[in-house]
């Protein structure tokens, strides 16, 4: 592959040029606002897919955003690499605390990142990864190094839960059969510590509704006598931890798959730095699950989260109201054996039931996805941890990750094939938050790895 | 007083006319960006004063928005009366459920209604009923047959805890030198049921923040491991009331007075429907503290609301992110004998121990007023109940209002002369709410009534 490192050396300012072009746009696919952004995103990958040298590249319609398709097949007897990645992004909100614009990239030098990073919405999620997977298949097509049959299928709906792809994905098992599926979208333990993750959190992502009365009342009028939605809605939310910090839905932990003492000691060979975690976030101390390290609590143990709430007088200064009704949004992470499907129905069932008879409580289900597990004898394992190693110079440790890609169960499922997860990522990239950041180490070490990892799968 | 009774029927049309002027003018306290409209709405009371002949208008500074005053001086030897009221009003939001604009009154027919009602913000509370004062003297002066001598105080800033009266008051003693003072800013219990308050709720109100990491942050790679500000706020809110609805904060109820059994039996004859009343608002069912009627709820006993919370995303779509903080507005009402700052101090010293370590706790208390009583032998009482008595042909009765007119306390305070409440709204009026609106019933019936109110105190 030494043609292809020298491609890629030769190049590195025209990938990061490129990736500039791509994070400009802002694909965010929760937001309607920002449709037509998403589908402009959309044509610009297709666009790159062209010029790195894909075949066949299509932007294929689907009930909500496009799929960008592409291919190579060099020779049919060889094996089938599908690449996955989503182009749409997380909302940039709140944007007053970003230092620069979201969608205006920069790079700047940071503790972490010394010889700097990319600033901006989507540069580690997903943008700045997936694009890696362009530039490295540019640079293997290019000087004719390919060793292997690509595919690329990079879709717009990730951060909202890929729906479209329960449909798509079944209905394009030709187009999409591979050997194997490699996602660049997911952290290593740190930029001298790689890894690569084999588990992933499932998603149960609900909106939650308490209705009082038809309006909104004088707090001295009535205030003491009807039911506040707000305060009720507050004491709902406060039933769902027990005081050990678990969830009490009733069966909610049932299928959790517990693991055995030895993956737990496994577990706890992970270099990790309480203070440093307590640091790097701002918290004066942890909370969590009783019995379970912060790792744990962070990958094997599923979670309740509340990640929005709303309701009453939020403006300046003081209204004395009652608010007719208040909503939160709640997501619950799953872990192996967990079906999102169950959980969001057993949450349904439950959390009416923890409200008094004065209010009336809707519960609408946003989206779930399972959660993943990938065995470390696996061939794709064995050839994404050979590449990592030889380039870090460093044994890469398996890992489980405390966020989902729904879509990893959905290709098992539909096309049978496992999903290496080999990402670059920092935990400090501070994806979904202000001020996204990848590093120009990781991404140019992404173009790097990944050449190899095609290179042993192909010869494993 | 047959001149005066002549003069108001002869000009109903011109008084419901000047009325929607003021009421198109949005004079929102609390929200900063309707300044100037505040401003120009007590230019427009002060323009009304003098047209309706009174002497020495001034619209007087303060460190917030301005007092309007006038005065009519007859015979120094004569009672003077006092009448207080507020130009400024609530705002507006939820602005998308009104069925008109808030700010461009007009009259519909309802069910309360027949005759009409004026739809508008400030309708009722108070533009509506201070004007009935100022239309009333305008009657009484321009007929000659004004009895006493009359002052008005106009201020701005009553929805917003009446704050620069604390110093205005204080300086201006002689100016505003009384023998009792009317307000016209509270309710009947129906059109064919007259009622003065002779009580009001005190007022504390706070504000709330948990602060838990330093930056939202993804739910799947750090949920379960750090706080959660959005579920820390909800347990801590959750806390504040016991299974019985009673308040848990220390000391809370110390000083509240209890009602003697006479008192509440007297209090269980005032006229109420229960279904009524849960149809009125639309709620499946009444909720409170355990052991009193909904009239008692929401009149003799103190109460807690959240009047709003938010944080973490609350747009459209989901989004898996952890709120760096939370935030609440929550107010007290409060019974004679609590003292607003005593009980505010109560809440600042209580609330943060119900959070974890974990998380940052800050309280800002927003703005307090006392509780009042106004015995039923006092002599403007017995005045407002025989004009009412008489203009609506049916016994006036004592009630208790739930919300608070914190200027009323400061009056006995530093004036040392009670308030007479008599107003002429109704509950159904939906003050502090979308669609508020005031009967044209009640409007006129109130420049009728108040006269004789004049009347009948300067001859008592």
């Amino acid at each position: 592959m030494n043609e292809t490192q020298k491609f890629i050396n030769d190049n590195k300012d025209r990938f990061l040029n490129e990736l500039f072009e791509l994070l400009r746009i802002p694909s965010v696919s929760a937001d309607p606002a920002f449709n037509q952004d998403v589908l402009n995103t959309a044509d610009k990958v297709a666009e790159f897919l062209k010029e790195a040298g894909a075949d066949n590249v299509e932007v294929c319609e689907t009930s909500g955003y496009p799929v960008v398709y592409g291919e190579k097949i060099i020779d049919p007897s060889k094996p089938t690499i599908l690449v996955y990645g989503h182009y749409d992004v997380q909302p940039a909100d709140p944007i007053e605390l970003w230092e620069s614009a979201p969608f205006e990239p920069i790079v700047k030098k940071t503790e972490i990142h010394p010889e700097g990073a990319i600033f901006a919405r989507g540069s580690a999620d997903d943008k700045g990864q997936f694009f890696m997977q362009v530039k490295a298949f540019e640079a293997m097509n290019k000087t004719g190094e390919l060793p292997c049959n690509i595919k690329f299928m990079i879709e717009g709906e990730e951060e909202v839960g890929s729906s479209s792809l329960s449909e798509f994905v079944p209905a394009n098992k030709e187009k999409l059969k591979n050997d194997i599926i490699v996602i660049s979208d997911t952290e290593i333990i740190s930029k001298d510590q790689p890894s690569i993750s084999v588990g992933l959190r499932g998603l149960s992502y609900v909106e939650v509704e308490v209705h009082g009365a038809n309006m909104d009342m004088h707090s001295g009028v009535y205030g003491g006598a009807v039911p506040n939605p707000l305060n009720v809605l507050s004491a709902m939310i406060a039933k769902l931890h027990d005081e050990d910090g678990r969830i009490t839905i009733p069966g909610f932990y049932d299928d959790v798959l517990e693991l055995s003492a030895e993956e737990r000691a496994e577990m706890a060979k992970i270099p990790f730095d309480l203070e440093e975690y307590k640091k790097s976030v701002g918290i004066a101390d942890i909370q969590g699950e009783k019995g379970y390290t912060t790792i744990e609590r962070t990958s094997i143990r599923p979670t309740l989260d509340v990640n929005g709430m709303w309701g009453g007088y939020i403006g300046a200064g003081a209204k004395t109201v009652i608010a007719a009704s208040a909503f939160a949004k709640i997501s619950m992470r799953l872990v192996p054996n967990q079906d999102p499907d169950k959980i969001t129905k057993l949450f349904t069932d439950y959390f009416p039931t923890l409200a008094p008879s004065s209010v009336r409580v809707v519960v609408k289900p946003h989206h779930g996805g399972h959660s993943y597990l990938l065995p470390t004898d696996d061939k794709g394992y064995l050839a994404a941890k050979k590449a990592m190693t030889q380039t870090f110079g460093k044994e890469a440790l398996p890992t489980r990750s405390g966020g989902s890609i729904p879509i990893v169960a959905l290709f098992e499922k539909e096309l049978g094939s496992k999903s290496v997860l080999m990402g670059f990522g920092l935990n400090s990239d501070v994806i979904h938050s202000p001020n996204e950041n990848y590093g120009l180490f990781n991404f140019y070490k992404g173009i790097e790895t990944i050449p190899y990892f095609f290179k042993y799968y192909t010869e494993g």
